[in-house]
């Protein structure tokens, strides 16, 4: 990759860093340049052009790195907020709490309309691809499922509910992650992708009432 | 309309009935050969062209009932079951059991690929367009929504635990229905559109035990 050292940057309006860089640089300048991108212009608008002026690279170069718009939006783009920050707020603590941290946790997303908007341009865009889909699934499984499958196993559920043996017991850990995913998906897909006016009119508390004991029985009752 | 006169009525603004075949055997004709091309290419790959030469009609006819693409697809898809089977399936019979019947629906749905396939073009549609987005919303709210929210006070919900007047019942038994779609959409979108291993890898009968009570909170228990 020496051919591209020169060209590195450490990003939008940053100037050239030291030659040095190179590679990872010039890498971590498209990724920045396409967060702001991205989330300044939604995905369908952000072009790999503006993206590569951002970043002061030859659009070239983004395909070189990514491959291509959707595979780049499916890797760089920011959850609405870090799994790692989110997952201990929910998970540790009481768990007899964890369902209701859970959905206040989703209320607050679907409350902030930054965190709202980059949820639901996560979804358009998985739903326009198979590529992008695959990524996700990817960074989703990664990131996010398997810690909460993993804090599951740890003790959120109550110890002596669990099944008999290590492989069921990490299958079922994995299904609780996936059930609190796909209510989390559901909603934001039903309330704000399609905009159903029966969850659009639901109050913030009436969606955590309604939505913690599901999240509770997923990741801590029996199923 | 009156360009149109021989073909001409049941489109735009529904105008005049009870002409011969003409304006309602068009559009019918259009729908039909809209609903076989979507089915048989998907929704990117259908084209206005296609459909307009299997129903044998001036592609420009589809724009004047239709409008567009998207809106014609929205408009014609067929869900993959009838919803008013579908509720009666559902909401008739033991109340106690209504959780149960509504995730044997959706497993059964899951597991048919003809059945799923339509659910998952749905959902990809909405999530391309607003447009689209905006005329499931109308579909799914008149079509199942309203239907779902008047069982649910018809008596699917004890009796004795509804609220007190008349507006919170109605806003209670829509928001019901709303989380019953939302978790449903949720798991076709995170089972089929990102395809979620930890997903994909449960049985029906595991979906069916998982969500079950979900489903029978939302419709039947103290929300």
């Amino acid at each position: 990759m020496t051919e591209h050292a020169g060209v590195a940057s450490d990003g939008p309006g940053r100037g050239r860093a030291g030659r040095r860089a190179g590679t990872s640089t010039t890498r971590a300048a498209i990724a920045a340049a396409a967060q702001d991108q991205f989330a300044a212009h939604g995905y369908d608008r952000a072009s790999l052009r503006g993206i590569a002026r951002e970043a002061g690279v030859d659009p070239a170069l983004i395909t070189y790195f990514f491959g291509s718009k959707q595979r780049l939006f499916a890797e760089v783009v920011e959850l609405p907020a870090d799994p790692r920050t989110v997952l201990a707020q929910v998970t540790d603590g009481d768990p007899a709490g964890v369902g209701r941290r859970m959905a206040t946790v989703l209320a607050g997303i679907l409350d902030d309309d930054d965190a709202r908007v980059r949820f639901v341009a996560i979804i358009r865009s998985a739903a326009q691809s198979e590529e992008v889909a695959a990524a996700l699934r990817e960074r989703l499984t990664r990131d996010i499922l398997e810690p909460v499958a993993a804090r599951v196993r740890e003790g959120v559920r109550p110890q002596h509910a669990g099944p008999p043996d290590e492989d069921a017991a990490k299958h079922e850990a994995r299904l609780r992650a996936g059930l609190v995913m796909s209510q989390v998906a559901g909603m934001i897909f039903a309330r704000h992708v399609i905009g159903l006016e029966a969850l659009t009119e639901a109050s913030s508390e009436e969606l955590v009432r309604a939505l913690a004991p599901t999240f509770q029985r997923y990741l801590a009752e029996e199923l």
